[in-house]
């Protein structure tokens, strides 16, 4: 990195966190583990008084109860931040300043959306649903409450929902209470939290979080195009013993298993490859079952460690044929940076 | 700040987090939302297999239903890690770059800590309590379990406690799971967490934690004092609304209602006083009641905010007489930073 984080950008460190990489070896991440970006402040909300507005031909208002008293289901997804990388790019873009940790795996339990949206009515005409939060702030010079739109298609997926629960227990403030939409193979920035309104509108909603954020652009003047499903990326727990201040791993030599974890967002993973001399040379390691169809795929390789410095990489292939660059994909906003992760370790005898 | 945060301070801000502080809105910090600071790698611990080894006269193997059969102990306590504010310093220590986020209020349960170190039988001549985690790294050159003592007279008193729940749950891995060491009223480093032995020692002990590391020390020179307790430091939650990128905070002309919290490991917190000039001029705060005689005090004071732009401050006078500094109190170490807290904040019409 040429140059250093700024205080603002710590500032978006400080209260933003991703999930320590030994955190790996689970396959529901714990709470609390779970990467976590905030844009503005979370919002403190009152259950009792809470309604989710859902404006289609006829508008419902629904209390947690309501929501809860409908058919649940439950799905482990794992979610990236959109950012995740960005800090590894070169020049920098200056946002939240992520390296490779902003990723995790929750059990989601909540209403699937579809049956919800036929019933308040889908208006004729309707080519997106907008989906507003209760996260107010100012980003870009505009107030604004942080909204999203997905496209009716999208909207109406099988697998979407709006969740009210996490690893079994009500979401915590800063994931979303009492609810939050959650978009299954996408960025994060699309699974809106502290959802207080869904609507429909007839044209391609305009909201800040759609037309400036979020979208990847190869220069200032680039109008870009939008942010949408993970690429495939995979990241190995670092084994071994860390050092505190530099975070190197070291390892006595001998067989160790490297473990780790690989999803995307546009089709099962099929292959993980990893090398131990940073790249030059792969083998194929053996990945295991995912959880679920949107959650991540483990993968485990013995790696006879020997005396002397090595660079760890994995590297994944989705079923749409997509894998990871060995250098990063540059654009304005640092986004969908999936290049390899690189673990330098020191093998000791 | 004069110099930018380096990938090395940034890789230690991207795993370990701080609270945002608009959770200061809670009495009780939310699971997820307290600091964590880690040294190494937090250990996957199996629950069936693991005991607690306590060193005295005899030696005692505990499980954790050993531990839980005990009578059990419930108790609200701050805590803040002894690098709060090291971020803030000129020139800036390196290590964990904390702003002022670096704290939390959790209840937690377990057992009291004496009862067992009696029925374990205190060694002649013992003057020191060693705690040893499961945690395992390298720090200043030197392989370690982290390990901390505390003398046998405090280890001793009555509010100490073997922790294994947190706010009504089992402790999270990352907050100690399966058990952790807590002494309420000092800095974070003390309550050792991942807890596998308790020992006893006729000198003091010298691990790297007591002697290298935690030391307030004036220069590299300076063997220096060890850190301790908590000193007085008070903190607002920001009022208004943020931008999500230099979090500045934006207000509507007209009352407000200035809300935080004050804590102090030497004494009850006394008096806040509250300044909306940086510090100019000042007017007292009401303190509210804290949830325990270890846990924050909340305050609050209605302001009447004025176009344009000011600073907030709050500063807290404990029992023992002790405040805080308007200028951060400058160590090797960066430890003990209860400078005052600077909120910026722009009001509009």
């Amino acid at each position: 990195m040429s140059t250093g984080i700024s205080l603002e950008e710590l500032q978006l460190a400080a209260r933003n966190h991703g999930m320590p990489l030994e955190a790996l070896r689970h396959e529901i991440t714990p709470l609390g583990l779970h990467y976590l970006l905030v844009h503005y402040d979370i919002p403190v909300v009152d259950p009792a008084t809470w309604r989710l507005a859902v404006a289609g031909t006829r508008e419902l208002s629904l209390s947690l109860d309501d929501l809860r008293a409908r058919d649940a289901v439950t799905a482990p997804v794992t979610m990236e931040c959109a950012g995740n990388g960005r800090a590894l790019l070169e020049p920098r873009p200056v946002s939240q300043p992520w390296l490779t940790e902003a990723v995790g795996t929750a059990a989601w339990t909540g209403v699937p959306l579809a049956p919800l949206l036929a019933e308040a009515g889908i208006p004729d005409g309707a080519v997106e649903v907008v989906f507003t939060g209760l996260d107010r702030g100012v980003e870009g010079g505009v107030e604004q409450l942080y909204e999203r739109s997905l496209s009716v298609d999208d909207a109406m997926r099988d697998d979407v929902m709006l969740a009210y629960a996490c690893n079994g227990v009500p979401l915590p403030p800063q994931h979303g209470f009492p609810l939050r939409l959650l978009v299954p193979g996408w960025y994060g920035m699309t699974s809106v939290k502290w959802l207080q309104r869904i609507g429909f509108t007839r044209e391609p909603f305009t909201g800040y979080q759609m037309v400036t954020g979020y979208r990847m652009r190869a220069g200032e003047d680039d109008p870009g195009t939008p942010v949408t499903r993970m690429e495939p990326r995979s990241l190995i727990a670092p084994p071994g013993i860390p050092d505190f201040m530099t975070r190197r791993r070291f390892l006595t030599a001998g067989r160790h298993r490297l473990e780790g974890r690989a999803w995307s967002g546009w089709g099962a993973i099929e292959q993980v490859d990893i090398s131990t001399d940073g790249g030059e040379t792969w083998r194929p390691a053996s990945p295991g079952s995912a959880p679920g169809p949107a959650a991540w795929t483990p993968f485990a390789l013995d790696w006879e460690a020997t005396e002397g410095e090595h660079v760890l990489c994995s590297r994944a292939r989705d079923a749409s044929g997509r894998t990871q660059p060995a250098a990063p994909p540059w654009n304005v906003g640092g986004y969908a940076n999936n290049a390899l992760q690189r673990i330098p370790v020191t093998v000791r005898a």
